[in-house]
């Protein structure tokens, strides 16, 4: 008889369960079907993502590569957790065939940016927010299928970016570029700076690309981003996020770029202060990180004291206590000067908290989950129809409340439940 | 009637003419006959490269990538510049197959190190200063024949190089590989070190694919490997090159590696100081970067003050006044401490000096070139074979006499005359 070594964190489990049996009928009867009734263009292949808050599409149809991959992405690793049988791994086989059809550059390598409904190319730029995506949905969509043509593209995907993005004076990645990989030009076309954001996306794909190949060059690449990340690209005192930098990893005031939606709120076409850092940006980068050591097999504890600033300064002033949820942002030393609730900070959060309760086995990190939780189930998500809202305002009301647009689509919310789910699990276990 | 803007820099054009008239019936009755009759391997194809004082083959029949490829590179470069007629590009043709058909990795890419006479794998190592060489023969041969191979492994190293060799967390590239692209270990086996030598070969080659494709990205990669090596391998005071740095570019005592020839003459396994440059690496340097600056469309006067630091260092204790041709190294502010003459360093001096004569009109150039021309003309070249002895004493007197090895090849030796007689007649021109 095997006797387990059972922790005693204050946690009750009997709580733990209860949020699994809420989480998990909602994931497989509302919220994956929402996207499986809903997203898939029937007509022309590839999904559909505009959607408003009765989850009625609202007519505009063009795809953007974001949401084509971020579909593929989700719909593929909803299969390989189990869920959904086939009718995810279909979805997503579809989306595949859309994409490697009318997104894939076949002259210059790469996707293009966004094509309408039928497949013609509306914006034919490469930019690195998409093509990371191209990596990360290709290699779940391998690892969910078996298929070699999820592999094929995950490899040409990362080639072409090793070939064309790598900045190999300074090191990083460069992130707009137009049709031929030509740089863009500065300023608000992006071509001079570098982001944490792409940065953190190429992270989480070079992971699973890694999962996926086991090759030496995958992981190579895998390490040499995650030292950047690690190194170059936080605040060295609170463990924090910069957003943007320049060709030498100097910091710059964060600028709204021309072609992407880097933000949900409204910009009034100022730079952001420096002192400025993203809550659930931050503790995505950190449950990310985890991820990336966990499969590179490497010592966690090199990480550890970094990983847990990061979730202490998200702990401290990014949850909020009094309404629930995690804040937008505000500076390293002090309370949120943004105090909106972003759909996909809470789902980030919700899945980075749990994670921490894992890694230092403390308590406090399942009260910011059970937060997170609560907000979640009770004001961000869309119970009648499935998917999350937009944007709440602090207390919870609804500011922004549709559940679909150019970038919004299943990615955040399904993969927060379905790694949520997970991690109730593997917490159980140790209860 | 044209009048030319003739300038009088104290130089006789008479002498120019009479240097032209020896060397162009060198190039053609002698050298490149040399190579043409013993060097290619009529048997397996590819070319022989062991030949001693009297141009016999030694016996060795070991088929190195580097030589392989420098006499792609030479034999195509001399039918480019109207030399040797077809043979020239015969033998570049032959040795092109024999390098797609036994040195090419068709699984991993790249090319294998060395071969034996016949084509097995002897080391299958992937070797950055041979994959340069790949980008440079190929591109070479592509301009010179317009055959679509060229272009095509060309462009194919390249993609491989960029793939597998650079250093994204810190920029420029990691040289020493197993066949896989996994890094070889660190110290003797090289896989934690940066060099100047690599770096200026990968600005050589990348600069003739620039000049074949003219592809953006080719441009760019071009453009931050210049920059590279002008901001972060050069001494900032002297312009001089450090030979050995880390993955962070701060210069490290140069070792010898285990899996190159990096040294002609006997190491003693300790550490180069660090304060030691070479004269004919700076001096080879600066004129591929004038090269490329020119195939860029780049203005040169962004580099003229450091390109005229390095020859005037090279100017000042490299050339040997009393006994003619340049010393090998020395420390950057005081005279030469070693004082061989190397054939290599004579003859990218003899290319360097003509250039920095032509760049800055100015005849203290002149003498140092004609001091190069001089020393190789009367003590280098063995006139009764055609090629260039391999190590002299200071005075001339031969030391080590093989004319050909590993790497001691037609290239240094072929592309210095073509390329001092293409100068020579551009000096012609304004005097």
């Amino acid at each position: 008889m095997i006797t387990k070594n059972r922790l005693d964190l204050g946690i009750d489990p009997k709580r733990v369960k209860e949020i699994i049996s809420r989480l998990e009928p909602y994931l497989k009867n509302k919220l994956l079907p929402f996207w499986l009734k809903n997203s898939i263009d029937e007509k022309y292949g590839g999904f559909l993502s505009y959607f408003d808050k009765n989850g009625k599409a609202t007519g505009k149809t063009d795809k953007t590569l974001i949401c084509q991959l971020r579909m593929i992405f989700t719909m593929a690793s909803a299969y390989r957790a189990g869920y959904g049988e086939d009718r995810c791994l279909k979805a997503a086989k579809q989306g595949l065939e859309f994409v490697i059809e009318y997104s894939r550059d076949r002259e210059y390598g790469g996707w293009y940016w966004i094509t309408d409904r039928q497949g013609k190319v509306l914006d034919d730029s490469k930019i690195m927010y998409g093509q990371s995506f191209g990596v990360y949905a290709m290699a779940e969509y391998g690892l969910a299928s078996g298929e070699p043509a999820g592999r094929e593209y995950a490899e040409k995907t990362f080639d072409i970016i090793q070939r064309n993005a790598a900045d190999t004076s300074n090191g990083g990645y460069w992130e707009m570029f137009y049709r031929d990989w030509s740089l863009k030009q500065g300023g608000v076309y992006g071509g001079d700076r570098k982001t944490l954001d792409v940065h953190m996306h190429l992270m989480e794909a070079f992971t699973t690309l890694y999962e996926m190949t086991v090759q030496p060059i995958h992981k190579r690449k895998l390490q040499e981003i995650i030292r950047i990340l690690t190194e170059k690209m936080l605040d060295p005192e609170f463990g924090t996020g910069m957003a943007q930098f320049d060709e030498h990893f100097q910091p710059l005031p964060a600028i709204l770029f021309h072609d992407v939606w880097g933000c949900d709120r409204t910009a009034n076409g100022e730079a952001r202060p420096l002192n400025n850092t993203n809550y659930g940006h931050n503790i995505e980068m950190a449950w990310l990180i985890i991820h990336a050591f966990n499969l590179l097999n490497c010592d966690i504890t090199l990480v550890k004291s970094l990983i847990k600033k990061i979730a202490n300064h998200a702990y401290e002033f990014g949850v909020d206590w009094e309404h629930g949820g995690i804040f937008v942002e505000g500076p390293n030393h002090g309370p949120a000067t943004q105090t909106l609730k972003e759909f996909w900070q809470q789902a980030e959060a919700m899945t980075g908290f749990i994670d921490m309760c894992l890694l230092f086995k403390e308590k406090k990190y399942w009260d910011a989950f059970e937060n997170m939780f609560n907000f979640i189930w009770n004001k961000c998500i869309n119970h009648e129809i499935g998917e999350w809202y937009a944007l709440l305002e602090r207390d919870g009301t609804v500011k922004w409340d549709y559940l679909g647009h150019e970038w919004k689509i299943s990615y955040h919310t399904v993969r927060a439940v379905i790694q949520t789910l997970k991690r109730l699990r593997e917490l159980l276990n140790i209860l």
